[in-house]
């Protein structure tokens, strides 16, 4: 299947662009979580057209924005974006693909910090998809750490690959586990540690566990972890004034794209960045598009 | 009277602009009319946080995020502003003036052209402000150009100083004037033509006026106009990610700093404008500000 436009991310600079993207009769997937980080946040006002306001009830007004219009939305995992000239391949949990002419990023900013260590062996023993990579660790000893609900399904199917699996909860007491994992609570882990490979994990308190493989599950990466070869400041997707990544028909916009972290200036990128992505889809499916044009 | 902050402009980029400065505390000034381009608009759909809207409704919607927030409102008109190093001088009609430590363009743009040799002969015969240039033209006859009600204001004073004054009408019929002016209905004004300076006045219809000097009121007119030395791309002012000029304190928002032309582009860029602006003003005040910092 392939649409014109997928948007990564359903906070403010998601559901603008899904918006803005439909009016202008593209089709668009959205993939995210119905109830992002705003609905969280008290007392926003400072987001024009609103007195003070909750962000669940901000989030719900946002909502009436979305009414009417013909957009998917999915809450299925998007795992990497591939970017493949004229259109993108973009996996999903469980190795399905859909395509999208156009990707506009919008997923918004972990605040945690990375482990010590995580990024030197990403793909080299840590890896951030069970379900992908599990099958590597065949008979292995194997690490989990969960920082969400999804860390449990993970967790689980591991276990079923693997020969031992040590789960690392980071998430909520009592996580319904297969009764073969052996699970760790209450200790917050520091660094990996090893040669070419990771062959340790330290924790604050000064633990340490040895394992082959190590597995890391939170709600959001990188972007050069979903996008590979996107162009960032370390933290952020680096952005033209359209809202354009290095990558063409690939759009970042929101929190991903740089500070201020605000819902206005984030609704206002997603409209920027649909509203450009709309012209390139269309450039690009009439066969006009040059590469000078990016 | 020196503010922390003046906005020009109150549409959805300076609403949103000045709200988020006064947040941070900071003492705020807003120019314009209650009613900005936006109230004539019917049916905006891709605002986020509402369904299909007016114009007029969605206006009024804004205001009440800057209740409680205090918030001067200006409705005199801004002719200049001047960067003086740390502040701004900024030239109200009537050559009053009031002092600003940062400014935020935020005026919308002007969809219409401008006469042909417009800009060749400002400051040298065409004048915006004939409050403030009408007394150069004493004994002299004069061409004044109409297109809003302020017009109307400017003719009768300008009267009142120069020999004789000829009025353009643009605006509405019947505009009440002193009975000495001359007024022209129906002509549509095309090119300035002179040699140094311009002395006559060509109409669509072929119609010729000689003068020795010439008025052109309308609401807002090109940012190097208002700002010496603004850079431009001729139509927008020139902004970076964080919604900068090239002159120091001196931010851009909304229409006036580029495609597309749309309100929750507007209200971010508003948004982003003012957070920057808190931490410049800051800086300035406390004595910290170095010129590498812009």
């Amino acid at each position: 299947m392939r649409y014109n436009l997928a948007v990564i991310g359903a906070g403010p600079a998601g559901l603008s662009a899904a918006v803005n993207a439909s009016i202008r009769n593209k089709s668009v997937i959205v993939f995210g979580l119905d109830s992002p980080a705003i609905s969280k946040t008290e007392g926003i006002k400072n987001y024009l057209g609103f007195g003070t306001i909750s962000g669940a009830e901000l989030n719900d007004n946002f909502k009436k924005t979305l009414e009417g219009h013909d957009i998917e939305k999915s809450t299925e995992k998007v795992q990497q974006i591939y970017a493949m000239g004229d259109y993108f391949a973009i996996i999903l949990k469980g190795d399905k693909m859909i395509e999208a002419t156009s990707v506009i990023v919008a997923t918004g900013i972990e605040l945690k910090k990375d482990l010590i260590g995580e990024d030197k062996f990403f793909g080299k023993g840590v890896s951030y998809c069970a379900t992908c990579d599990a099958s590597f660790y065949k008979g292995k000893k194997v690490v989990l750490i969960g920082y969400n609900e999804e860390s449990v399904e993970e967790a689980n199917y591991t276990s079923e690959v693997v020969d031992k699996l040590i789960y690392v909860n980071m998430y909520k007491e009592n996580p319904e586990l297969n009764d073969e994992i052996e699970v760790i609570n209450g200790e917050i882990p520091v660094e990996f540690v090893g040669e070419n490979n990771p062959t340790t994990l330290k924790f604050k308190s000064g633990k340490e566990i040895e394992a082959d493989g190590f597995f890391i599950i939170r709600d959001s990466s990188k972007p050069e972890r979903l996008v590979p070869s996107i162009k960032t400041d370390d933290e952020h997707i680096i952005i033209d004034n359209n809202c354009r990544t290095n990558i063409r028909g690939l759009y970042a916009a929101g929190d991903i794209a740089g500070r201020p972290y605000q819902i206005n200036k984030a609704a206002g990128q997603g409209q920027v960045a649909a509203l450009d992505a709309a012209k390139y889809i269309t450039l690009v499916e009439s066969g006009k598009f040059t590469k000078e044009m990016w």
